[in-house]
């Protein structure tokens, strides 16, 4: 059975990005010497799945930054091909999440991880996430993209852990009781 | 010279309260059991500010809960007379956070604690708020009433403590960078 994993940074009010995507308020807090488990974490992952936004965001970093297949979903980029360089790395899909989860599970995939707010918002909603990781940035941006959205009811979650970086941050893993 | 102090509990996306006000989101989850530090915090109080819909809310629960002068700020309230029962543990004032932080000042006030949603986001953004402690419940609600709000800038925090408890509450503090 395939499940869905978040593993993402927001600021104190909840936006993991500005409204134009700078995210240079996370790395200048962001200690490169702190081990934040993110190597751990993809360790453990079988796939990326993402928006086309994140997917926009990350296309043109040079070298190629995920070391798992990655899949988008996008329903206008669908019918195009990814570019060649990545063309062994990523696919596009006009999949469903429902479908997209399906997909990779029939693929042998045990363990997604699911990237960029709108899409962890939807799968969310869907009770497709089965744990989330976020790390706290101690600021507050005031505005931006926020990592949740609205949800057809509340979501319970059951706190695993929590740790305290030197540099402020804060990390808290949750599991999603279904 | 007087500060400002938040001390408060939200979902992990951000509400302090559902759109109606309820709280039982919260009170479901806390474990009477557990020790949040808040008799700890209200010790070192000398006054609470509080908005209007944060008095109505608690106006009219017996015992009256609060055990320092209460300063309700409201432009609307500013004319009336607090409640026969209330009126030697709360005024009423229209002044501006400003004002009303110099009067208790005046009165000899060290440390102020500000409640309610509305009220703290015009404190931050005034620069009179010193530090916060924030409690996190594991749950998301979709929506509600938020504690964070817009503000002119980024609000730099510095992180001085992180606790979580067996109920899966996680507490933190932070200090504002002036």
């Amino acid at each position: 059975m395939i499940s869905g994993h978040v593993f993402i940074a927001t600021s104190l009010d909840g936006y993991i990005a500005r409204n134009d995507g700078a995210i240079e308020w996370l790395l200048e807090r962001d200690d490169p010497s702190e081990d934040h488990g993110y190597d751990a974490f993809i360790e453990t992952i079988d796939a990326i799945i993402m928006g086309r936004g994140t997917f926009d965001a990350v296309r043109d970093i040079k070298p190629w930054f995920y070391t798992r297949p990655v899949l988008v979903l996008s329903a206008t980029l669908a019918d195009q091909r990814p570019p060649v360089e990545l063309e062994d790395k990523v696919r596009f899909s006009g999949k469903s999440p429902e479908q997209a989860m399906a997909m990779l599970e029939a693929e042998g995939c045990r363990r997604a991880y699911v990237d960029g707010g709108q899409l962890i918002q939807s799968f969310l909603r869907l009770g497709l996430i089965d744990d989330m990781t976020i790390t706290q940035v101690p600021v507050l941006l005031g505005n931006g993209r926020p990592l949740f959205g609205p949800t057809p009811s509340d979501i319970s979650l059951t706190h695993e852990a929590t740790q305290a970086f030197s540099s402020g941050l804060v990390q808290s893993r949750y599991r999603v009781v279904r």
